[in-house]
């Protein structure tokens, strides 16, 4: 039966900073780096064995992921990396804390930029859009599909086709899948998989660097799911 | 211009202990940590971007890769990688210390063993051979193509096609690859690359967790090689 293996990455530095994070390439903290430890030592306890490993281009979901694979005995595994699976971007507000940005927009449009499903919060200066489109990590993509700034529907909208092109692909030939990603990407697969509203994803909460495991149906039904 | 680099990876525990280690799968020392993690350091320094990594299915390789990528801000590379890229299979010898093996089979024997171009190692006995069948690592390939022992001949034959058929490709596209393997593995690579002779490749020694970067013609002609 084909099992997909949900993880979101560990606590990052600027989530311990409470900044917006989106698209910024930050490290994992110290406790982020534990988190995954300890779930790959879980890994290894239950004797998971996974095919193939979906992750993001950020180095937080990479890096969980290496912890994974390596404290289970698992670093052999195939590790295909992509842009699809990264962070909603946040636009504008990427690396202000949350207090600052409450205090800069004002409560109620943080609260609606952060808890509507189709709203997005306004793009980038020019000096950080620069960077942006200049950063390597990019540039095999066509300009036109790089966010600027997203709503949880926009992510969806750039999760999904992945989804359909290769990780169910994957899990339609049977096979274990772990998706080491971020918080919104994976609210964006965990409502196509299961269906959630607009309004209920938004409050779904993930936990931090703890395999959320899916058992499926062949044709990929949920059976039942459970954290690791 | 194309820009190869051949990575042997850090000292692993067994090199630290002087046992034959071929295709078991050890991690690195402490020593071979670090020794990676001052690659990736100068990677950065110096401003060496990578476009793709290929790497072997042994931890002390893909670890390697890890912290080369990770000290020079470069883990969101595609890394695959490839039994094909796998140290010489020592056969009989693998977790026998040198000075045993010695012993056991005379001086003499193992001098050839391990300076002789074409001559193979004993297999191993029934209950590693069997172990070995069953690692889940090479699951995927036909029984058939699993090596029994390996002279550095019996290698080259398996690397020789993974250079041809993936690795060149890059390269005759103007990439700049990393190839991050072992001793002997990349021995072959170096002896097809240099056109080295049978007799000159077997001294030729690899420093570990070492960067040696070639530059190259379009055609993939050596210009110029040294260690990063």
């Amino acid at each position: 039966m084909p099992k997909l293996i949900l993880c979101r990455h560990g606590q990052s530095v600027w989530n311990a900073e409470n900044l917006f994070t989106g698209w910024a390439d930050v490290d994992l903290s110290e406790q982020g780096k534990n988190e995954a430890i300890t779930s790959g030592k879980k890994l290894k306890d239950q004797g998971i064995e996974i095919d193939i490993v979906y992750t993001s281009l950020l180095e937080r979901a990479i890096k969980t992921t290496f912890h994974l694979l390596n404290e289970s005995d698992q670093l052999f595994i195939p590790v295909i990396k992509s842009w699809r699976l990264n962070e909603r971007h946040y636009g504008d507000l990427q690396g202000l804390n949350k207090d600052d940005a409450r205090e800069k927009f004002g409560e109620e449009q943080v609260h609606i930029w952060r808890r509507s499903y189709d709203v997005a919060p306004p793009k980038q200066g020019e000096e950080q859009r620069n960077d942006y489109l200049n950063d390597r990590k990019y540039e095999h993509l066509d300009r036109r599909v790089m966010p600027e700034s997203e709503s949880l529907k926009d992510t969806l909208i750039r999760v999904i086709p992945y989804w359909n092109d290769q990780i169910s692909q994957q899990l339609l030939d049977g096979k274990t899948v772990l998706v080491s990603a971020h918080g919104n990407s994976l609210r964006a697969l965990i409502k196509y998989l299961e269906n959630v509203s607009d309004e209920d994803i938004i409050g779904y909460e993930i936990k931090t660097g703890a395999p959320l495991i899916y058992e499926l149906t062949d044709d990929l039904q949920v059976i039942d799911k459970y954290y690791l």
